[in-house]
């Protein structure tokens, strides 16, 4: 991950931007929020699943919460969702695929910083779709829903797929920017293809939904 | 707890099993999950409260996340639980005794790892209790219960218990198998005996119930 | 910090008590708990904000969670609140004052905690708000209850700001127990402005409320 360390900070920021401000707009439709709590569930939601990461591998203060930059673009993206939030709403293909965009590309870093931590390679698949998915999770903790991760649409899938590439390329000594945008594309295509054809992890067996 | 290394793996892993399994029924019960969805419950059932404890006193990562033989353990109890769930719903005494072996085990472990540590006597006790009732705390959040330890039952006073034996033995420097096999059993009689006879912790005085 | 030790202590301890107190009370209020259930609450209301700023700076074990005298205070907030709580709850105003002593010297103990493990000053002011709020967050969501800081009344906002103070006071070179207690106070005074004339934060533009 080092070759290319600029673009993957902007990536990085990119996603954490936009987890932030589909967060607030998602937290903002299904309740009451003033100006603090869009901002608070927008933070949640960027930098949730790397600080949960990051407080099971040991990298303490985690490194979302210690760099000004994440903050601060996090901030942003809530912000802006309070204040657009209505117009925001309406943007769903866009948001859609910017959140696939974050999703793919925190599998991949997660899944890579684990690694680097001295995690086995399960470990690190599940901590690459926790950096995924663990923000989205807290967030609709706090808001009393569900989270949505548990039992709709493909959404950890893609994760444990582009995490389990990522693992793959490092221990067969081939991970490099390629192989890091090449993993982040494959999430990021399956994540697309469940949006676009509905699809769904398997439900129990023969049980009523 | 050296001595039978092999006899408390073995033990351990049973109880994440039964605790993944019975976690992800309770779970299916409650609420619609696809199989992501009852894996992570199952999981979180099973290895959360260990987590929890280790993230307390400072073991990171945490021993359950990162042994394998604890995660397959914990996928198989989710994954037969998503699998045979209607079926597994009808065995309720089975699981409710695997249940409260699992929370006996885990309150005398976790207090006595806490011990280990370092950490002051009550502080183990709440530990021991934590590694017993968290996971289960942890699921009900997700599946937006009211955590039961919180309202029902006697789940939380035997763990106390266990682990407040536990913690005797070592500081009395009785602490061996045969010491730990009995605060594990005293958890054990108190849980049975509160499903038994329908014991609840005191409720509020005089409060409408 | 090191001027008035004891005075510190006595106050930490004050607010550990009444927010415990506060806690367990509102939880009462909310829904059905048995005896372990209101001290539990109490407990995590008390001491949670003050763990996960722990965690996040990696401080572990966690400082109120080693010291027996917080635990003992917390349970005793817990007790107290489980066999008072009807007639607790009519002493809205002296509970009201003492959660904003509680929130006000938490919110500067934790920024100042923040800024001794080596924090940038928004991670300071960050966490002394977390100190503050976050166990009662931490309690809401247990409960099922949809955070109150997220959406009602001005509560974050004076942490921040007396996070703030303490910030630039210690920034300054001037922090000692008359810039702590000032920091203290000015966040005491806005929160119970806010108590006093109703004041929320913003909503969002235009939004159906």
């Amino acid at each position: 991950m080092t070759a290319q360390p600029t673009l993957l900070l902007v990536l990085d920021l990119a996603g954490t931007f936009v987890f932030a401000l589909d967060g607030a707009v998602t937290a903002l439709r299904v309740t009451r929020l003033d100006i603090v709590g869009a901002i608070t569930l927008g933070m949640v939601t960027a930098i949730g699943g790397g600080i949960i990461r990051d407080l099971l591998i040991g990298a303490v203060p985690p490194a979302t919460f210690s760099d000004w930059r994440y903050l601060a673009v996090a901030t942003a993206g809530g912000l802006i969702a309070f204040g657009q939030g209505r117009w925001l709403q309406r943007l769903t293909l866009p948001i859609t695929v910017l959140d696939a965009a974050g999703l793919s590309l925190f599998a991949v870093t997660g899944a890579s910083k684990a690694l680097d931590y001295g995690l086995g390679a399960i470990q690190a698949v599940i901590l690459g779709a926790i950096t995924g998915v663990g923000g989205g999770t807290m967030r609709d903790v706090l808001i009393r829903r569900i989270p949505a991760v548990l039992h709709r649409g493909l959404y950890a899938i893609p994760a444990i797929i582009g995490a389990g590439i990522t693992v793959a390329a490092v221990r067969g000594g081939v991970f490099g920017p390629i192989s890091a945008v090449a993993a982040a594309a494959v999430c990021f295509l399956v994540r697309m293809l469940g949006v676009r054809y509905d699809l769904n992890a398997p439900g129990p067996p023969r049980a009523p939904r």
